[in-house]
């Protein structure tokens, strides 16, 4: 019987992972323990751990807790209220001893965007009919309180537009590639050498982990089902140093970005690299630092900002999390009884935008005119246009076009050849407006 | 009886203050009325409203609302759960009406930075001796949910420095100044007649209202009780066109920035203009848009931006304190009980900073090395320093010290005179380290 709402006994968390993260929360415990009661009305302590190896040597002292080998052992013991899921991974133990802590009468707290991306509303239906909840501030971008703000701070806004930088692998390739003039494939083995990438470094630079952060948000703001599968995922690998250099003399930044939105046809989440003004402050975001934009029809436009990852970060989203668990506050998983979260309607690029196309456009006469004529016929129109010198045969020629759809960008894009003046493939990446 | 914690039942607005933000709110609940029932679980209604004149035309339809002429009487109506106090002022209908609604078993949402500032510890514990709450998310930053953050999200951290740019009109005045090169007292007299000042332009001017905000920050931040009293004010009255040009040329802003932290000697607050690196979010921050920023000893830093002020930023953060209240959630009212705050004792500028120093040189040989034998005499070396052409007989010097104390500062400007060699009042203005 889980004591979590009786504020005269101590909330006991029992911890499943024990790598950074795990040991941040931890070390907070221990470090702000009158500091925690005060605030929440009660003790907060830590009753078990558990993580695959024992032996290992940890930063932190772990003498006086319980240590179980089986994290369903450890999430279903009677002297745990909390069970704080650190493992990661969307199948196997995570997903198993989630699922039997809410069985066993415990609310969960996570960090693991892949188990909620994937198997969220399930969890939520699971967590909600045994009157118990999940907390999940720590999943997405990191230490910034974006899913508390979303689902409470502006909890009486229609949701119009979620955006977000949210992996600061990806934004810190894309700094270092413009500031030091590298490639890409350069500064991806950086990264990996200095330790920023997953073991699986698609989940990074593919847009995977930033994706399930992004449907995560959509099903909040939306109140839709978590529907990751819908997302449009493009990576960063395609991106040429020239392109960040090129899109800087228009005055842009291309960012990794996830936007989320409902249109008239549907809802589009795509995460993606995207062109954003250089001025604006996802423009300004360099480095490993995350940033969200959240839009609401009465609230306007609200920007978050902060360290993405990290021990301390990470473990101060987690603790946030267990105070209101501990404080008796609790409200359905996505904001709402996850019974009434709608199935969304993917729409993709729904929603017309200006385009950035880099064309090699090889040296004859009349060149710039057929393309101008083919992307008029396919109705994309030109807002500006830069030729470069003609140093080689081929000369790069960046045009920023107006308002149009991705359709109408695809279609002006496969007519391109029969022009005879293209060389190479062209590369169309889309202007998100702030 | 409140039944403000029944779910099955509607939670029931009284609304006292019909201004924009009031209007805001009215339009938010019968906008969104489905939307509120499906994320709180409960129907969200107004049962009275009350404002000083009934005659007004108001750009929404009141007439299912009962009319109350007298706040008390609306606050204390048998069919009302939250009292919403939107009509301002530390003293009078305000105050009275909140201390009846408490007394009644109501529970109260507030944008009213002053009562709180003023009055906050009192009425803190009022409301708890009584088991009620007062929530004012809209007192501080507007629409950004900052106190949220604060109080909740970042429950897990020791709070090292609060701070925040939380006073739209004094940003825009600082704004255009800068952008249209014109004098303070022209932009002040545009400000005034674009109705963006309040009608004691010394609340706005003057620092008091954002000090207001940031005397509430630094009680949540630091457990101490609200200590208004306590906050170093000083208005942007003094601030030249002068030197927003030339912090420019230095490579900073001028922002009438609001400080808290804890330091050995004392909680210290101070709401003042600062100059801050042009290239930091705070020194990106144009117009009226707020910032705050917190800093936490796990989470690091966290950047907040949105409208602080409007219809429907301000009254977005009312509903979002009225859906915590819908769905049960509650906390004391600065984040621990209000018996528990310490009292603080205030620390002025306790913390060493670099300042920017304007001086106006006589043209006399060996000035320079005068007033340099000055500073360092008192315990302040120079680290950056800039003298401009000999246009007139006096030349301005602009000098950027190393870090140093404002008492260091203040002696050697006691000093200058001395030399003979500077002409006019030198002006010195602290720099904040982002």
């Amino acid at each position: 019987m889980s004591r979590a709402t009786d504020s005269a006994q101590p909330l006991r968390l029992g911890i499943a992972g024990l790598g950074t993260v795990g040991i941040g929360v931890v070390k907070i415990v221990q470090r702000h323990a009158a500091m925690l009661a005060a605030r929440s009305g009660r003790p907060v302590t830590i009753t078990a751990v558990s993580a695959r190896d024992r032996t290992k040597n940890r930063d932190a002292d772990l003498s006086d807790y319980a240590w179980e080998t089986d994290p369903v052992a450890l999430a279903t013991r009677e002297d745990v209220d909390v069970f704080v899921e650190l493992m990661g991974g969307h199948e196997g133990p995570a997903k198993e001893a989630t699922e039997a802590a809410l069985k066993a009468g415990k609310d969960v707290v996570t960090a693991n965007k892949a188990l909620l991306a994937h198997h969220g509303q399930a969890l939520a239906e699971l967590a909600e009919s045994l009157g118990r909840t999940i907390r999940y501030e720590a999943a997405v971008a990191g230490g910034i309180p974006v899913i508390k703000s979303l689902t409470e701070g502006l909890a009486g806004n229609g949701m119009r537009r979620v955006m977000g930088v949210m992996n600061g692998t990806c934004n810190y390739i894309l700094t270092r590639m413009e500031e030091a003039g590298l490639p890409y494939d350069t500064v991806f083995e950086e990264a990996r050498q200095l330790g920023y990438l997953e073991a699986d470094p698609n989940l990074d630079v593919g847009g995977i982990d930033a994706g399930h952060k992004l449907a995560i948000l959509a099903a909040i703001a939306f109140g839709t089902q978590v529907s990751f599968d819908d997302v449009v995922l493009e990576g960063i690998g395609r991106i040429s140093i020239d392109d960040i250099r090129r899109a800087g003399d228009m005055g842009y930044k291309i960012k990794l970005l996830g936007v989320a939105q409902m249109t008239g046809r549907g809802l589009e989440q795509r995460m993606t690299p995207c062109l954003v003004p250089s001025s604006s402050p996802l423009g300004q975001l360099s480095g490993g630092t995350n940033m969200v934009v959240l839009e609401g029809d009465s609230v306007g436009q609200i920007v978050l900002r902060g360290a993405g990852a990290g021990e301390g970060p990470t473990a101060s989203a987690v603790m946030g999390d267990v105070m209101d668990l501990a404080r008796g506050m609790r409200l359905p998983v996505f904001g709402q009884p996850a019974a009434s979260l709608a199935t969304p309607t993917p729409a993709v690029t729904a929603i017309a935008a200006p385009y950035y196309l880099r064309l090699q456009l090889s040296d004859k006469p009349g060149a710039l005119a057929k393309v101008a004529t083919v992307l008029g016929e396919a109705g994309v129109s030109i807002s500006r246009m830069r030729q470069y010198g003609h140093a080689d045969t081929a000369a790069p020629v960046l045009i920023v076009t107006h308002k149009t759809t991705r359709d109408a960008i695809d279609a002006a894009i496969s007519a391109l050849p029969a022009t005879r003046v293209v060389e190479g493939e062209p590369v169309a990446i889309r202007i998100e407006e702030l």
